[in-house]
């Protein structure tokens, strides 16, 4: 196992006044900061775990959604093992990644990306309605069949992080960068992490021998759907879509694209987890209490497409 | 291996406006976000590696200096295996902890201690000169027998991340209920990461096993020396310290904490580098040449104290 930095650009600033800053005022130590100078900014972290007898053909790539880190793919709230152990396991190359800003990745206080704009962290009744663990927060009343470990619902509001809303082609550019490194990948991607996978795609599709989208919010554009239609696609969608309006619409996207690709003689696969019987997932499936269970249906999606 | 959070405490924002954001522009998503309700602030992420046969008697928690995250215990940024790696190799539970703020353990914008300040990120001519690899970043020439590997300065660089000045309680609290999670562990603290562990160790100084001190800035007060003296505690101290004034004035201060610990009848070794005959060794020497060779005198000292 090991970690290392892909992508990021150089920034230099010039003409910005010296600051004296107190660090540690207890211990009475202040530091003098020149931020003038260069800095490398704009780079994804990457953690990686190679298993002992590799059974994947390629490596494999987890790209965590909007507000989260890699943690999202590791231990549970629950304390069970995420996704991360599950493809580990079965001999999969496994590559956790920061997106840029995010975690371990940093991000840089001069750099305009990040100045221009205040960031945002969910508060504790966004991270339950919007990712549709139930209706209403003040309850905390889940919905039928909810497979979300909410008596770890403290743990799990703690990987949130601030984002930025201006970041998405820094993300793009690390993201293919990282590509670039580990030559070409199959991909899994949730939310935020799924979406910006088809900017990364159009730019570099040989990189992927694969995609795993789970819950994007935004899919392949039309003109792109000639360009990327070889490549496995495999889309997973949780349950009470249609019960939000941002997801029924995310939900009616996921499954036009799917189907134009389908139209178009390309390799498109819908895992609808409702329509398969598989009651009661959120927005965050790949920490509910059945989360092996999903991903056993993606390892044989990957193995039907001889990826393993 | 896993991951979890360690303390932090309740955050409740209300009165404060709504606002509506552009998410990814490119796909045209707006989110509106509340920024009033709850969240929780101030923890700790931390990531455990266990091995399969355990020799340390305790848990192994590596805690990080300023700027920095749990990324400097990994793999150096020339590829090579870092500490986490090498102590587990030998048998060690190791924790590695992202302090409050840094990495994955996120910040939050609505939280008082980080809205009142702006926080600083390191140029590369600082993390150069003030981490004592050379004395001037303009000619990129390094130290008489230096060991950093310059050739990576880009990958070294890359894992600082923004810091704030008062966040000191914060982490020390955090690294408090770490402790109490894991029960009776060894500590190998680095600069800041060091620091506050005098702080952490006098509100439970059964908590320690022992102490290792890599360059910390500050010390056991006077008044804690009676309480903390029968800690294992090592202090490690690089090359060049005497070049820069602040350097020599920490390593001062070690000097003389070591000194009262000794004069009071305690366990305290120090390990001053350069007077072994150990040249070159910056204030990041776990990611250095030789930082196996450290580490091996480190399990030594832990050898000699009956810790494995």
């Amino acid at each position: 196992m090991g970690s290392f930095f892909a992508g990021g650009r150089r920034l230099t600033v010039e003409g910005k006044p010296v600051r004296t800053i107190d660090v540690n005022a207890k211990v009475g130590r202040k530091i003098v900061v020149d931020p003038n100078g260069d800095y490398n900014v704009e780079h994804a972290y990457v953690q990686y775990f190679l298993p002992q007898n590799e059974k994947g053909r390629f490596p494999l790539l987890f790209w965590h959604g909007g507000g989260m880190t890699g943690k999202a793919w590791e231990t549970t709230p629950d304390g069970r093992p995420g996704w991360r152990d599950y493809f580990l396991h079965l001999g999969w190359s496994v590559y956790i990644c920061d997106a840029v800003e995010r975690g371990r990745s940093g991000w840089a206080p001069e750099d305009e990306l990040f100045s221009q704009e205040a960031p945002t962290l969910f508060p504790m009744h966004y991270a339950f309605e919007r990712f549709r663990l139930g209706a209403s927060y003040a309850s905390r009343e889940t919905y039928p069949h909810s497979r979300f470990p909410m008596n770890s619902y403290e743990e799990y509001v703690s990987q949130f992080v601030p984002r930025w809303t201006g970041t998405s082609e820094a993300i793009v550019a690390a993201y293919g960068a990282l590509l670039e490194k580990t030559g070409p990948a199959v991909v899994i991607g949730h939310s935020q992490g799924a979406t910006l996978s088809f900017s990364v795609m159009r730019t570099m599709p040989e990189r992927f021998k694969a995609l795993v989208a789970v819950e994007p919010y935004g899919t392949a554009s039309d003109e792109d759907i000639d360009l990327i239609k070889d490549i496995p696609i495999l889309w997973v969608l949780g349950d009470f879509m249609d019960l939000h309006p941002a997801w029924k619409e995310s939900r009616a996207k996921v499954i036009a694209c799917h189907e134009k690709i389908c139209a178009a003689g390309g390799n498109s696969t819908l895992l609808d987890l409702p329509a398969e019987g598989v009651l009661g997932n959120s927005h965050m499936l790949m920490m509910e209490t059945n989360n092996f269970d999903i991903a056993e249906r993606i390892q044989s999606w990957f193995k039907n497409n001889n990826l393993c």
